[in-house]
């Protein structure tokens, strides 16, 4: 749960009222969904969160209209000026269709027009990581600054860029799919179907792979941490591997490290950012990765670009989508 | 000279005067200046050239102003709205100020203010690449769309970025170093000082150096191109060389346009680019390399930004730096 999940609303000034403008954000994630009421200046009023139990469109569309109501219930039903959707997938989001979605395995599903009927409002879709990295930009860790390149390391890895204040989308909507830059000829094979994609050797999914595959081929430390049960291997024990000097684990990790450094220095010596923001799972649980990435930035960055740019981690966390897709709901047009 | 060098003014139209803008531009690379009259249409009305026979910041800073003097000349001395310089070199644009031109040998020259004391306005710097991406973005092969990204491959390599309509200038204004990202580990030592660099493999010079290295260590067909005077290897051979399936040629290009090509295709996944518009000596002369980076797109890149990518060509060739700083210094702000 959040932490601020189910919070008690604030209550309204009336003197507020008539400029406060408040917005239902959703985020929409692979197993879970979460609401929000948030106001203007990124306050979370309420926070709801329920379980994906089944995952065609409209059966989601469904659980997203009732975790809304549960957030909007918790807000004491207040007016709502905007509604947007922060969502794990390719989007089209002038037309509100989610184009291609892995986690939930959906294709070209018009998600704007089903919570439509359910909400009975327009709904504005953006993708999970630039709400993540607008909510950081605008009330955590990119305050301040303009220029911005944010990287996840979950189970897949993605990256969001803001240059000059706005949010770069690219011409079809798609930038920043950092996790399918190819970082080796011939190499893994990724879940989207390619090979030597960065993702396939550093996002959490593979990253377990190659260490289940040392338990089952040499003698690693990892099979004892993992208790034999290999399903239970996770980064936490990569970096606990690391720490009892465990060869395997430095083998994984020395190049899946190595890969997403270089891959990081060469963004920022292209896009000479004030800011990386680093957050998911895979670097909060092994926080050796942050070192390396640190130290690869320092080795093989531009050197002006290196010597402006301030590494940090995300402040937000789980929230920075759902403040993130609020405050871009919400924008003037 | 240009095409257009030493053209003479089109007339000016009275009737169109009061709203005609003229900007003085300036192109200095590191053996020429060239100047024009530039209208707000993109029109050059006149254009000057000159060699820069020295190169302190004041020999230099006479020579911009005479070849400015003899562009307003050729254009009939209008009345000039706006003054810029484009260089090849990082800048404080801000301030005026050259920090790094590898070419002239300068270190934080106060350009704008030499420039100032001689032309008696004040004078706007851009980055030659920027200028030249926003030439082509305005009026040549970038026109109607609004996400570029723009690679030149010469003497060095380097990039410009158009996202949204805007150039990415980074918030230190040294974005686009794309000829410095890395591309290997302890690999070929670059003119930057660091070792594995892009250009390292791809620019002109290195190129040249690779193809010397084997005449002098292997028997190939280059030795018979250069006619035995490896001061004259150019990559004109190196196609040449390719075509007569010269394996030592075919050893450096192999590397070097993989090199290039995935490269590109990484950075097509992270921008989203809807055209990428390719120039520079090398890659004119050796087209072979503009062959395999539209492979290299296909097979590398993410699906969905490979298919919205347009692979061109620059079309104003040399003048696209002139139209674009003159666009840019005349830009309202």
């Amino acid at each position: 749960m959040s932490r601020r999940a189910g919070a008690r609303p604030t209550p309204l000034d009336s003197r507020d009222r008539p400029t406060r403008v408040l917005t239902l954000a959703i985020d929409l994630g692979g197993t879970f969904a979460r609401a929000a009421v948030v106001d203007e200046k990124s306050a979370l009023i309420s926070v709801a969160k329920m379980v994906l139990l089944a995952r065609t469109p409209e059966q989601v569309a469904d659980v997203l209209a009732e975790v809304a109501a549960e957030a909007l219930r918790l807000a004491d039903n207040p007016k709502i000026d905007h509604y947007g959707v922060a969502v794990a997938a390719q989007l089209e989001s002038d037309q509100g269709i989610v184009t291609i979605a892995p986690n939930l395995g959906w294709k070209d599903i018009p998600l704007s027009a089903l919570l439509k009927k359910r909400l009975s409002a327009p709904v504005y879709l953006v993708n999970d990581l630039r709400a993540a990295a607008w909510g950081e930009y605008a009330a955590g860790a990119g305050a301040g600054v303009d220029d911005i390149f944010t990287v996840v390391v979950g189970s897949g890895v993605g990256s969001a860029i803001i240059a000059g204040g706005e949010l770069l989308t690219g011409v079809t909507n798609v930038a920043g799919e950092f996790g399918h830059i190819k970082v080796a000829t011939e190499g893994r094979l990724c879940g989207c179907g390619m090979r030597g994609c960065l993702e396939a050797y550093v996002g959490g999914h593979h990253l377990i792979a190659q260490m289940k595959e040392a338990v089952q081929s040499e003698p690693t430390a990892l099979a004892a941490l993992c208790g034999g049960d290999l399903d239970s291997l996770s980064p936490v024990m990569l970096e606990e591997a690391l720490r009892l000097n465990d060869p395997a684990a430095h083998a994984i990790f020395e190049r899946a490290s190595s890969l997403l450094a270089i891959s990081i220095a060469n963004q920022i010596t292209v896009l000479n950012p004030a800011r990386l923001i680093l957050g998911g799972g895979v670097l909060r649980h092994a926080p050796s990765f942050v070192r390396v990435i640190r130290e690869g930035i320092e080795r093989h960055a531009g050197a002006v670009a290196a010597r402006a740019v301030e590494v940090v981690t995300s402040s937000l966390g789980d929230d920075a989508g759902l403040i993130g897709v609020a405050l871009l709901a919400s924008r003037p047009t």
